[in-house]
This record gives structure tokens, sequence and C-alpha cells, in this order.
């Protein structure tokens, strides 16, 4: 089944329209940049970590994202109760496996958060194929798996969780197991900023929150076509990590819908 | 009283002549922008929330902040020493109750460190208006409660609890329980960029180190007026993050003066 | 004897073609900045600090950075681990001794981590002098130590330590206990941008991973020419935060041998 490029863009009017709050549970090294890409998309972002509050706040929050970026013991009780709650009251929820493969804790975390079934898991090649059960030669927080491999975890992954996988890189490929979406949208000079995968974690909330169906493949979009715009008129890592923030803000359904690669 | 836009200058002034050093107990999001930001106005900042730690630290700064943003056990502990220690030592400490109203962790949290007696709080509408002991429909970090509302819960939490109250949104109202003192700066697209809710905050620590009677309002106004100079040269919430930091360094008192909007 | 700027030039280029993966236990702070600086000059960057995984990461990264700006007692444990770790792999690692002076905590944790070796300390002079046993009158994580007295105190800490020390400033010094190499790199709106010294320390991690014998000189130029270059192109520390990022990433060996300002 063929996605139109005009989906895309009904789901960022979507955000806009409902605003949905999203419920952060991440890392310390993206707190600021993904607080400030929900906000410049249009969504309401909320970080809340602490054991005592985060079913509560699950409980308030339109979708939930699981960053295991910088774990410790804490984070790791509260991402389950999150998540826990979360599936108990229906609400769309994203986990993104940062490093897993690269310790035993985050595999080990990464698989245990599994039981709580993630609406979507999104990572990069390494981390899927790792938490496909594969051996990802995960090098740090970077990809390094092979295209062809990481598809076929990301299929197997999400064939065995019932959850769409996305695995993202040069060319983001979301599957539910049997059908593929991809996106060739971005700009290679977008692997030179930090947590770039997080924001698209967190992004992919915000449209599950607005629109379940084409949510991943969305996020992609917005943030791909956020990314293209802004390389084009930076020139470096820094400036552009702030004009994407600038041009999630002032993108249009009529430009991401001629702007798309879909295939 | 009146307080003419003339000593709000020379807040800015005795900030940059007296250099105070700012505690800051505060959330992972913000911690980098208020740095920076209190870096910029030339106050100098400080991030220390160890329970070893905190109340030898506060008994070296000028001034303490204590915001939360992202609460967790332990912090909680050393917000109550640090609020303790700045008590006993008679330095000026704020309050920012980030999303009191929303979990009753914050909301406990929250009321319990009134019992330290802050110099000033400062909160959205309805996080004043939550810890007034009103039901502040409270979603996420955002305000949501109307503006007559809060000022009521700002008095009346003034008049109880002996500090002053800011609350802060399109027009800022700081008010002893008596007097009430508004700003009108600031610019709307301030609110695309998080934490700046926590920069005034950490703004106001830095103006009650250097001269306390017109703290609160000397922050709402230096914040509000490179708020507005930097949203009028940039384009998106990414460059208008920076631009405030610029704006905040280069700031005087004489554009100050021209710009404030009091009332 | 002299190190030739050409050297500087190498190490650089050496970074970019290994592609060292730097480990960092770091405070919160810093985390985006330093690790979009690492990424920016060609290094790779991961932020680990979980007892359960950091001795794990240790022997998978190239160099290991410990930076005690934002303690807590499960960090200080990590550490440990790991520096004792990357002692025993023959690692290089780099203590970043930030506040030391300024409380107990702070000092004490810092002398306890000498035990593991550091390759290269590096601090201001105020944190220099609290480490090599002076009296440095540290006003929050700033210096406020003379330099006669900062380069006295690296030297006899690196004489008794078998670390080479780097005290930085206006004038960087660097010194095995018996030599001295000076950098006079940089730009005083530097000290305006939060955490760029806890950035010279990552970046002197790159530098030892890639090229040990003139690592910590050569960050400091690769920071300061960066530094340079974005403040003759800014209009305020937002956008100079930004800018040495840019710098960062397309500055190249020919550059940094033409202003390389050693002594």
């Amino acid at each position: 089944m063929t996605i139109p490029s005009a989906a895309i863009g009904r789901v960022l009017d979507a955000i806009r329209a409902r605003r949905p709050l999203v419920h952060n549970i991440t890392n310390y090294v993206v707190m600021n940049t993904t607080a400030n890409a929900l906000l410049a998309v249009g969504a309401s972002p909320a970080m809340v970590h602490a054991e005592a509050e985060v079913e509560e706040f699950t409980g308030i929050a339109d979708a939930l994202v699981i960053n295991i970026g910088t774990l410790s013991p804490p984070w790791i009780t509260a991402m389950h109760l999150a998540a826990a709650k979360a599936r108990t009251f229906g609400k769309p929820w994203v986990l993104d496996p940062v490093g897993t493969g690269a310790t035993r804790l985050r595999t080990d975390t990464a698989f245990a958060l599994l039981e709580h079934r993630p609406t979507l898991i999104r990572g990069n090649g390494s981390e899927i194929v790792a938490l496909a059960g594969g051996i990802g030669a995960t090098r740090g927080v970077e990809s390094t798996a092979g295209e062809a491999a990481s598809l076929d975890a990301a299929k197997a992954l999400a064939a065995a969780t019932g959850s769409i996988v996305a695995v993202t890189g040069p060319v983001d490929r979301v599957t539910d197991g049997a059908e593929v979406w991809s996106c060739a949208n971005g700009d290679v000079r977008m692997t030179r900023v930090t947590g770039l995968g997080c924001t698209l974690s967190a992004l992919s909330a915000a449209c599950l929150a607005a629109e379940p169906a084409v949510a991943a493949l969305s996020a992609c979009v917005i943030l791909g076509v956020a990314g293209e715009l802004a390389a084009a008129a930076t020139e470096g890592p820094g400036s552009l990590q702030v004009a994407i923030l600038d041009r999630l803000a002032d993108l249009d359904a009529t430009t991401l819908e001629r702007q798309a690669r879909l295939s």
C-alpha cells in the first residue's frame, strides 16, 4: 500500500490542531533539543521521569517516548512503570533503543521494555539488528550495520513484536513486518548533529498522537525535509541544529508534500 | 507605588558590577540555556545538587534558584537542604514550581518547599493557581489558567507566604500581596522556546542578589526586552533561543528604560 | 622541546582519519554541546555513566573523559570504575576537576580520582591550584588564581602524579612537570559561553586517542582557533556557542598551523 505524500501533510496539520502532550523519558544529551523540536513542530513536550510521578503523567499525556540513551537504575524502573501504563491506557508509545548492542545493560533494558509492546520502535541499523537478536557491531551510538541486514532485522522485529519498526539512516524504512515504506529525505550533514535520531523518535510520538496510521513515516519526512531546508542555508553543524528548529516551526503541508521522497 | 524604568536599568548595571554567583538546582532541560543566560546578563552560574555539597555551596553563593522541572528523590532532599540554608543565611532564593498541579509529586514538593520561605515564587498561571491551593488545569508545564484567576492566586499566595510572587505570561504580574506591578514586555514567539520561564527565574535570582527591591519586575523587563529585540531579527524558535543570549549580553540600561512597558 | 605547529595540524587530521570513540562521564550542563563539539571535530561521542555499563563501555572506547561538574554519589562510583578500567586497559583518560576547591565533595572526589593516574588533568587556575593542595579561592567554577601560581601548581601536580597537566585561561599552559608549552589562542568572549572548558577537556580526549604526544596542546589550539574565527563573525555568546561548532567542523590543518600561537 503506497502512502501518498498528502497524508504526510495532514499529519503535520493534525499535530498543530491537536497540540499533543508528549511525555518524554529521554537522555540528558538531547532534552533541550528534543523539547524545542516538539514545541517547534506544534506539540507540547514534558520531561518527567521520577518513579513517583511517571504513571500519573503518562495518564495525562497523549503519547510517550522512552529513550535509553543515558540509563541508570531508577530511570529503568520509571520506564517500565510508564510503558506499562501507556499500554494499559492504550496510549501510543515509542521505544528508542539507543546504543542497544553496545553494552549488556542497554541490550537487556531494550529487550525487557518490549514486553510492554511499544507502538513504534525507532532506531538505527545496529540498534535494530541488536534488538532483533542479531549481532550488531554497534560502535558507540552510531549505525554500522548494512542496509539489507537492517531491513531484514526490522521486519523480523516487527513480526515478532507487533510493533511498527522504523530503521533510519540515509534512507529511512518503516515496516509492520510485511510491508515496507521508505523515505529518502534528509541530508548527510545531519549526522554531524547530536541527537537527531532522538528528535525523530520524539516527533514520531507527536505524529502517533495526532494520526497513528502513517505516523512513523510522517516523522521521517517532517524531520528530513526540515533538515534538507536547514542544511541548504547553514554553514556547519552548530547552525544546522539551530536552523532545523526554525524550519520545523515554519514547515507547511504543501512544502512537505512537494518535497517528500517516498517509495 | 510605581517603579520607574530607571530603577530597572540600575538593576542591570548592579548585576554587571557585582557579578553575583547564582546557585541553581534546576532541571536537566534548561541547564545549558540557563547557565548561558546568567553568563550573558553578567552573573556567574553554578549548577550544584549533590546532598553532600549543596549546603556548603549555598553558603558561598549570592542567591539560590530551586526549579522542580525534572524531579527525583535525591534532588528533593537537596532542595530542602539548600533552601533551609539560604533562609538561615538570609540569602535570597527563588522557587520555580514547574508543573505544580500536573502531578501530586510536583504539587507536594512545591508546597513543602514553601516552609523555607522563598524570597520569590515565579511561575505561570496554572502553577501559581495550583500552588495557591486552587485547582489549576495544568496541562504539561504550560499555563492554561485565566489571567484574573492567576492574579488573584498570586496575591493570595504572596499574602499567605510573605514571598513576592511573579505570575508570568503575556503580561507579567509581580505582587507582594497588596500591590501589583505589571510588565508587558516580551514576544509571543518566546512561547515556542523551551525553558524561558526557567531562564526568567534564574535571572530573577541574579537581580535579587544585585538589587532586591525591584528584582522580579526587573528580570521580567530584562528578559522581555531581550526577547523582543531577538524576535524582531530571527526567523524561528531555534535562532530566537540563540539570539536571546546575544541580546542579554549587549543589553544596556538605556535600552531597558526606553523599552520597558511597565504599569 | 618546541612543538611545531605542523604537529597540531597532524593531530586534527588523525582525529578525522581514526574517528575515536570518546566515552564521556560529564556534567548535565554541557552534554549536548560536548557531544556536538566532538562530532564537529570528527570524533564519535558517547555519554555513558551507569555503574552497570561504564566498565564495559570504557573497554570499547578509545579514550575517556571524567568531568565532575555535576556530581552525585552513583556517578562518583561510576567514575572510579571507568577510570580504573581505563588504567588497566592502558586507554588515555582526562580528568576535568570542575569546581575543585569550591566544595569539599569536589576536592575530595578529584583527589580520589588521581589514584587512577589520569593521562591528562585539565582545569582552570583555581582548580589546578586546589588540586595541587594549595588554597585556591575558587568562586563557582571560574578561575581566580593568578597565572604564576597556577603554573607552579600545574608543574607540581604533574611532577607528583605523572599526569600531563593543562591549566587553561587567557594563555593555556601544558606541562609534564619539567617542560612547559603555551598556547595563546582563543578570544576573551569565549568566557561568556558556558562549558567551553569542558569542551576543551573532551577535545583533549579525542586528541589523546588520535595522537598522544601533543594532545593537550593540540586541543588548546584547535578550540582556540575555532573560537577566534567564530568570535570574529558573531555578535554575542549565543551565536558564538553555535559558530564554534561550525568552525570546529570546517577547520583544516593549514589554518591551524597558520594561526597557532605557540611558545
